[in-house]
This record gives structure tokens, C-alpha cells and sequence, in this order.
């Protein structure tokens, strides 16, 4: 079902981290469902967590472990989201956490568990404690894609890009991999993302490169704290391109390290979508000319979130009083409909708070066939502009969460 | 697919009030669609409108005119929203209401349009000035069931109720209609209530009678200003029973009337729900336990509207991992999740933020397989408790909305 979407051919290994992928038996069989990432030491990571209050787990670990040393190993399952599991989850994340220090002879804290898969019922430890060995036998710079399979739940694609970018000193590579989820699928919960580059960078440098690329990323397929109990994204800096630290944003390679970061998580961000439960169309919501960025994704959340909206656009059927009555109920104060303006794509449907005198529904059918199109609200009243990206609502949709679990 | 909903049998006249009802030809064939409801020169009229900033032309109009004048009469058409339709459907909407005054010989701001059905297309003009003149011709006190059917769009079944009270020098009724709509329906656009009452009601008593009903009634059955281009509700005092007229709050027929009033407008609501569609649950979410209503109602809608928690019931599955995932990404500034305990009608399913011990899933399964069944969230941290009522999400909510206007 996935739209536009490919299986990544050509991952670039990053100097620093090498990967190991184990079939451990959590849930699946005949698959791995198990990564190892190994991360060299002095490298410098950030992470973002979930800000659902419900957090799992391994997040409630990853956090405090981050917090609290350098990261050396993160572990990885899927099938098992240890979330709802109380005082008996920590302790079985912390466990986890337990047997890779000891083969690898590290502070526990330098490891960083992360879970995907169902709610509520107990990790089985002692399937990790098997598979942790095997990963790490397996450990090499090459498995970016064997992990970006391994950590698939409902995907139906793996989903992993590179990009290079020149830094003062020389080439430096960025490499993720992503599964999930975000709010397209909250319950297999959880949307991870695990980014690496070989450049140095210094840790606020590093957290705010994160930030910048997440919030026009992974945050724009994401009502704001529409989050699930699992979701994280990690950024990890080995340094092993030995170009010159990035210490500051001030640094000339900070810019071309943060827009290879964000083309890498912007990407993945849109395979996310692309993979999106029953999804035929992807679909960019872009609202322009608002007094704040703020507003503008207030609208473009209100019509990406709308069920009408989603169906209509899962029937190819250009039902624009859909849109309009979505844009209407936004929550902007004092929004002057006269000054609205909606396309799809580059059809004018809606100008001055009704129909545009030029538009025929033909046109707009002949957009909304389309896989992938574009629904552009201009609000009239301001300069910024947000875009997100979503998906439609079909029958898949229901089959898929009504019987994911029968 | 209604889920325990019968058609009225019974709906008891309101002294001071007739409505007529007559086939207009707008959009359905074989079938009433357009309503005139007239008011005893002398009675007081409250109503609430849609917050959409697209709101249709009739809202327009009619707040217009309920600002001026006292209305005298009602007219109300289905098959046709009049929203999207710029100046020409204002002047559409005054044209009808002068087609009203002109027979009835009133004032034109004595004239209220109301409208439902497509967005976007012109208001018929012509046709329904053929209707009116026969909808005026059937005015008759015992018309309230026909008006239930002649305002059903998307409907399943006419929904109308009525209750009597007692208060200070006699019994009063009560009675009122509805369609829609709400946030099921904010295409087929328009929850439309018309509810009436021969008690004597002076107008601020009446508005304030009216904002109270509305708030715990069809406020809770959609997100606060997640409304449509065409909602409104109507409360109508005749005088005509009689007693003496309630002047303010302090009045001791203030209490009872308001609770009748409140009991039709919450029967009316229900029944929309229950005619959602493709609807097969009828679910209650009541949270409590908040410390203030406003973060129960948070966390009520956030349950309310995740379509997985919905496409959960639709399978009758106790995915409870849903549940509490919906209640951790809730609006709600430091929940302490160790408080909050989670119930299934009256199965225990989560307390302290993980499962209940005693919780299996085979008694998870049997509520919710009921036709009807509460979601029970206590917080754990206050006194202030909200519900709101909500369905599940089938195949038949896509199939309806995907095909709606093929």
C-alpha cells in the first residue's frame, strides 16, 4: 500500500557505529527483531523522547541513562513496546540494558534501550538476554538496512536514507533509519529514529541540530503531544570523518550539517507517511500567509486530522466544503474568510470564502486521482507559512487497527 | 445502523407553536424538506449558532434577524447547506425569509432561515418559494414528528422528545426536534435543533436556560468549536401554558424548567450520536477525579476522537493499550499516571499506569462487545468529573464519507 515508496538501496555506513541484528523471537519469527548499535567511544549523542505521560519503559531508562553518561550501545527490539508495564517493565528494560554492559564491558548507562511494538504486555527478557550475544556477534559498519528491517512492526518498507555534506576539514556523512508510526500508527506505538554522522560536534550544538531538523520533520506528521508512548529520535556524533569539532552555531559547518540532518530526517519523516496504515495518497497540507507560524499549523493540523477531509481524499473526490468548513473551525482568532484562499495543487477552488468563479470539479478531481498532491491554504493576514504531511483514511485504515489484534 | 434508537412515537404539541411541512423538490424527491415553524406573536426566542468562521448564510442572516426583531416564524430546509455561497446565498436566504413575510404579513426580521445539507452548491431559490406556500397551508400544532423527518438528511431515524414539569401555577411542556450532524456529521453539515416550550420565559433567563442545556447536551457530543458551517439550536417560550412567566434564575420555576429543557436537549444529542454514522457502538466516556472540568473534558475528547481507541471498539477489542496511550497524550499538565485508574463499564482494566492484577481480557472483551458501554477514567487528582458520548469507527464511516457524493 505504501505510496511512492522504495526500500532504501544503498545505506552509507557512518565511521564510529557499527550495527548488529539478532532473531530473538520477541513476537515475530523468521526475522530479525533485534539491533545492537554500537557507537564509539567520545561521541557525542542527542535524543528527543516522547512527551506522552504514559511513557514507556525503556524511554523512562533511555532518559535517565542519557542523562547520566555517554552512550556507547543502544538496544533496540521490536515486537514488545514494554509500555503500561509498571515497576516489572523498568526493571526488565534496565536488565536488558544489563547484559550488553557486560559483554561489552561498559558503564550500564552507556546503554540506551528503546521498544516497539505492543502495549501492555511483559518484554520477554530472558528472548533478549538470548538474541543480545547474537547482535553483538554481528556487529558491522554495513548494517544499516539489516537494522532498519529489524526494527519494522507494521511497515511494510524499511525505511532508511544518506546524505553527504561538506564541512570545513572535509565530507562528512549523515545515515537513519526509521520505523513507525508517529501519529499514523500511536498504538504499534511508536515512531524511532536512529541518525548518525561522522562529523564532531559539540553536544548544544548537536541537541539544537536535532531540534531544528525534528520540529520540520518528524513533527510536522505529528500533532503537537499527539505522541506515543515510545516514540525517540536519536542523533549521534562520532567524529570519525576528523574534520574540526562543529563547537558552536556560529561554525561554518554547523548550516550544512543541520540541512544534511534535516534532509535525512525529512525524509524518513515522509517514508513514515508514505508507509502510513492504508494509505493510497500522500498529502501535503501547506498554509501560507499567517501572522505566525503557529496558526498556520493549527490549519493545516485541523484539515490533516479531519476525517471527512481524509475520506474524500481516499475517494479522489474533490469535496472542497470539506476543506473550507475544516479551515473554518481551525482555532485562529478573527480569521477574515474573504481573504482565504485554497488550491489543490495548482487549482484554485476557493477565493474570497467561496467557490473561485474559474474552478470546475473536473479540475479538482483530476488533482485528488493523483497519489501524491497538495492542498495550499492561504490565510491572508501574514507572512509565515508550516506544512505537514499526512495521509488519507480508507477502508485499510479500519481493517488494519480493528483487526490488528483478533 | 442507528445503535438503540427508535423512531418517536409520540411528541406532545406546544401550545404557540404550528409547523407545516411540504416536498420542496431540493434535493430529495418523495419526501418533506422544508419546514415552517410558526410562534405565537408575544413568545421569546433563544438560539446558539456555529462558531465556524465559515458559517453559512442562514446562520448569518438569522443572527441578523434575532438581533432586530422577535421571531415569528422558523424556516428550515434540508438538501441544501446555503454555506460557501458568498453574498448570492445571503440574498438566497432573505429572499426565502421575504417569501415568509410577505404570506405572513410580519415583519422579514421576524423570519429565522436555517439550512442543511451540501455545502457549495446555490439554495434552489424558486423551488422553495413553491414550498412555502404549502408548508404554511399544513401548519398545525401536532406537526413536531413531520418536522423531525422533513429536516433528516443523512439521517436514519427522526429524532424528537418531549417532557412536561411542573412549575409554579401549573405543568409546562417541552418538545424539540433534531438532525445531524454534530461532529459526526460536519459535512452533511448541521446539527439543527428546534426545541419549544409554552412556559413564560423572560430573555435573559431563556439564553442563560438555553447555554446550560446546550453545554451538557450537544456541547459534549463535539469538540469545543469542532462545529459545523450550519449548527444551530433554537429554544422557543410561548407563554402560552399560562403561568406566570419565570423572570430570572432566582425564579422557582427556573429549576425544573432548565432540567427539562436540559433532559430533551440530552436525549436529542444521544440520538444524534446513536444515528452516527455507521455507527455500532454508542460509547460514554466519563472521566473524573480532575480539578477542573475542563481537563476531564481534555481527556475525554482526547479518548473520544482517537480513531484508533474508535476502530478498537468497532472490533469489540479491549486493546486498553490504546486507551491509555489517548489519556497520556491528553492536554493535562502534570498527570501523575500512578493515580489513574481506567474502566471498561465496570472491569477494572488499569490502575496505577499499568494493567490491573485482576484484569483478564476476556472480561474487557465482553463489555465491549456490548452495543453500548462506558470508557471510566479517573484521574486521581481533583473533584471535577466531565462525559461525553461518542461511536466507534466501521467500514461504514469510510464507505459513507468516501461515497457520499458519488
Amino acid at each position: 500500500m505504501a505510496v511512492g515508496l522504495k526500500e532504501p538501496t544503498a545505506l552509507s555506513p557512518v565511521g564510529g557505529v557499527r550495527l548488529g541484528t539478532a532473531a530473538a523471537g520477541i513476537r515475530y519469527q523468521g526475522r530479525d527483531d533485534l539491533v545492537v548499535m554500537e557507537i564509539q567511544s567520545g561521541a557525542r549523542c542527542a535524543a528527543v523522547f516522547t512527551r506522552n505521560a504514559f511513557c514507556a519503559a525503556p524511554v523512562t531508562v533511555a532518559r535517565l541513562h542519557l542523562a547520566a553518561a555517554a552512550p556507547r550501545y543502544l538496544l533496540i527490539n521490536s515486537g514488545n513496546a514494554n509500555a503500561g508495564t509498571g515497576d516489572e517493565g523498568i526493571a526488565s528494560a534496565v536488565a536488558c540494558c544489563r547484559e550488553v554492559s557486560a559483554l561489552a564491558d561498559c558503564d550500564i548507562r552507556a546503554v540506551l534501550p528503546f521498544s516497539t511494538g505492543v502495549i501492555g504486555e511483559p518484554l520477554p527478557v530472558y528472548r533478549l538476554r538470548e538474541g543480545i550475544p547474537k547482535a553483538m556477534d554481528a556487529l558491522a559498519p554495513d548494517g544499516w538496512l539489516r537494522a532498519a528491517r529489524a526494527i519494522m512492526t507494521t511497515d511494510t518498507v524499511p525505511k532508511g536514507t544518506s546524505r553527504g555534506t561538506r564541512v570545513p576539514g572535509g565530507l562528512v556523512t549523515v545515515t537513519g533509519i526509521a520505523k513507525g508510526a508517529g501519529m499514523i500508527r500511536p498504538d504499534m506505538a511508536t515512531m524511532l529514529a536512529f541518525v548518525a554522522t561522522d562529523a564532531a560536534v559539540a553536544a548544544p550544538a548537536l541537541d539544537r541540530c536535532l531540534g531544528s531538523a525534528v520540529k520540520s520533520s518528524f513533527n510536522r506528521i505529528s500533532v503537537d503531544g499527539d505522541t506515543s508512548t515510545n516514540d525517540a529520535c536519536v542523533l549521534v556524533a562520532t567524529g570519525a570523518s576528523g574534520t574540526p569539532a562543529i563547537e558552536s552555531l556560529d561554525h561554518p559547518g554547523y548550516g550544512p550539517l543541520r540541512e544534511a540532518v534535516t534532509a535525512v530526517c525529512t525524509e524518513l519523516a515522509h517514508a513514515i507517511v508514505r508507509d502510513g496504515e492504508g494509505a493510497t495518497r500522500f498529502i501535503t497540507v501547506a498554509v501560507s500567509g499567517g501572522v505566525t507560524t503557529e496558526e498556520c499549523l493549527q490549519v493545516a493540523y485541523t484539515i490533516a486530522y479531519s476525517p471527512l477531509v481524509k475520506t474524500a481524499c481516499f475517494a479522489g473526490d474533490p469535496n472542497w466544503g470539506r476543506i473550507l468548513a475544516a479551515v473554518g473551525r481551525a482555532p485562529v482568532d478573527d480569521l477574515d474568510i474573504e481573504r482565504v484562499c485554497i488550491h489543490l495543487d495548482d487549482v484554485c477552488i476557493v477565493e474570497h470564502g467561496g467557490r473561485s468563479p474559474g474552478y470546475v470539479e473536473e479540475l479538482g478531481r483530476a488533482v485528488m486521482k493523483r497519489p501524491e498532491f497538495a492542498i495550499r491554504v492561504s490565510l491572508g493576514r501574514g507572512q509565515e507559512d508550516a506544512t505537514v504531511w499526512t495521509t488519507d483514511l480508507s477502508y485499510d485504515y479500519v481493517r488494519i487497527n480493528a483487526e490488528y489484534r483478533s
